[in-house]
């Protein structure tokens, strides 16, 4: 029985585990790394079937540093005729400097706090987001299969437009991570004056502070790539404080209460991990021959909030119509299919059983 | 045999758990709360052993809601002759508003997700820093007695001057927990755009906005009783979050790395857990018999970084002098006796094998 073929390039802890997570699934992972023993480590311990490059890898995972990852994206494209994705956290830039429809930006949420190949994991991406970001040109059949196998993962895709995607990550990752740092380095200038200062950082500094744990290298390359989306979230945010410091100091209670309990709501409403298959509905979506249409759909299930279990495409027997064909969460079934039929589908959504 | 007795007044989450530490370490505790039904509930699981007053507690913990702290502690002090203290997060205005050397501020650094005496546990204080705040007028029985019942928890004592802890706890607790409000309140509204914004959300905005899940009703009293030391510590992050913001502007990566790498540094260094007996050392002190000197000692410990993990105080058979016995950790021995000696005392260090 012939194995399908996959290559990663850059075998860290996201790289390490997509091939551990490739290879549960039963595929043959070529895997490669800019420093020869990591590969032969990764060989070693089973985490890659072979080293080097392989041609004929109808997927290639880039999982370098964000800065390697167009050049690394281009050579794979060269090298054979499969589908490149990568797993970097900023995506317009790197989908503009790839430019070939053959190329679909990726971007697992997901990773620990141990670095490196002897962290990987092929559990990593159960029940994590991984977004995906095609583009008008990006063929259909790509976008499923890549789907197909990030949903074998565990994990739940979300499409959005790859600068849609670095406006929201900036938000709920890059900015996040930049207060963590700066907050500790607060505490810490603090301290040099009062070493008891950090003995009182109880377990809410310790959430808090705990992803400035995380290896700064890569951070220069994020935010020179997302630069525009990070500082205008963080001009957000002192915003947002300098407004919560004037209702300190005016002493308005009102207003204090009424932003701790929107946000007290907002964290309770924090979607958790994927519905289970009794909440699914099934949508069936005939479609054009077009491309982008896959693309289009499924960005506009992101966009209304709707989680996608599963993604699929029939091919009509003609062969210039085929039918999409989603698994999503029930209670957003009726949505999902009045944003559909505003755009033109003609949906069917259907109980599973 | 005759039972230790003490009072606890409020019976909640901290209320609960000290009233249950002390029953664990054999004192007859009489507890009281705002709400007759907790108190029977207390009564029936066995957090009390009687409910309402004992005038003859010899230590009253006041556990209830900041603004009420004064006043109860107040009516604790005229009720008996016992030493009162309390758990609250802001101590100055409590100390200064109860105005009496019976009185001494404390802060327990601990916590849960749950609320009210049902997530209540013995254990919830072991390996936490507990804040006591001498003043010059806190007799050093007292002192010592506390510090050794709250020794007995399983905590850390850190003494500070109440000014001090106030200042210090903006910056690690008040200021982060309003930080966390902010950012979720922010993803929220971006979230009403974009509803796939907070599915991106991983581990380090889950960890991050932890602190913003706890109930809001605490915060305008302690925004209230703590407003100028927050007001400071938010300015200064605010201050902080500018400069970030310039240095991703301007992609200056060098400075970005290097605090990053601050950061980094500082959150590996946060202080764990208290000492094990293995790493102390004994500090003798002789001391005059005067008010005060104990706090001084061990709000000296404290601003030095030595960590405590239990104070004696033997008085000479003369009865005009005494020695108090610290253990403290290993590696900080010789930097607390020279503190010591340059505040004019003459300790002796000695290794415990």
């Amino acid at each position: 029985m012939k194995r399908d073929r996959a290559a990663v390039i850059g075998l860290g802890l996201i790289g390490g585990s997509v091939a551990l997570a490739l290879k549960a699934q039963g595929w043959h992972v070529t895997g490669r790394d800019a420093d020869p023993d990591r590969e032969q480590q990764a060989l070693a311990d089973g985490v890659v079937d072979a080293v080097g490059d392989d041609a004929s890898a109808e997927i290639t995972f880039v999982a370098t540093p964000v800065r390697a990852v167009a050049a690394e994206a281009r050579r794979a494209l060269e090298l054979g005729r499969g589908l490149v994705t990568d797993v970097g956290s900023v995506k317009a830039s790197v989908v503009d400097a790839v430019g070939d429809a053959r190329f679909l930006g990726g971007h697992p949420m997901a990773g620990s706090e141990q670095e490196g190949l002897d962290g990987a994991d092929a559990q990593m991406f159960e029940g994590a987001v991984w977004v995906l970001t095609p583009t008008p040109a990006t063929p259909d059949v790509a976008f499923a299969r890549l789907a197909g196998v990030v949903s074998s993962f565990g994990a739940e895709v979300v499409a959005l437009p790859p600068e849609r995607h670095d406006a929201l990550v900036a938000v709920v990752s890059h900015v996040p991570h930049l207060t963590a740092a700066t907050m500790m380095r607060l505490a810490d200038e603090r301290s040099e004056e009062h070493a008891a200062l950090l003995r009182l950082a109880a377990g809410g500094f310790r959430d808090m502070t705990r992803i400035a744990s995380g290896h700064p290298a890569i951070w220069p390359d994020i935010c020179a790539e997302n630069r525009t989306a990070i500082v205008e979230a963080l001009d957000g945010l002192i915003g947002g404080l300098a407004e919560m410091r004037d209702v300190v100091a005016k002493g308005d209670r009102g207003a204090l209460l009424a932003a701790l309990q929107r946000a007290r709501a907002a964290r309770a409403n924090l979607p958790g991990r994927v519905a289970r298959p009794a909440d699914l509905v099934e949508v069936r979506i005939p479609v054009p021959d077009r491309p982008g249409v896959l693309a289009e759909i499924t960005t506009l299930a992101a966009e209304l909030g709707v989680n996608t279990a599963d993604i699929e495409i029939a091919h009509s027997a003609e062969g210039d119509r085929g039918v999409v064909i989603m698994l999503v969460e029930a209670r957003k079934g009726e949505l999902f299919r009045g944003g559909l039929m505003a755009r033109g589908f003609r949906p069917s959504v259907q109980r599973l059983t």
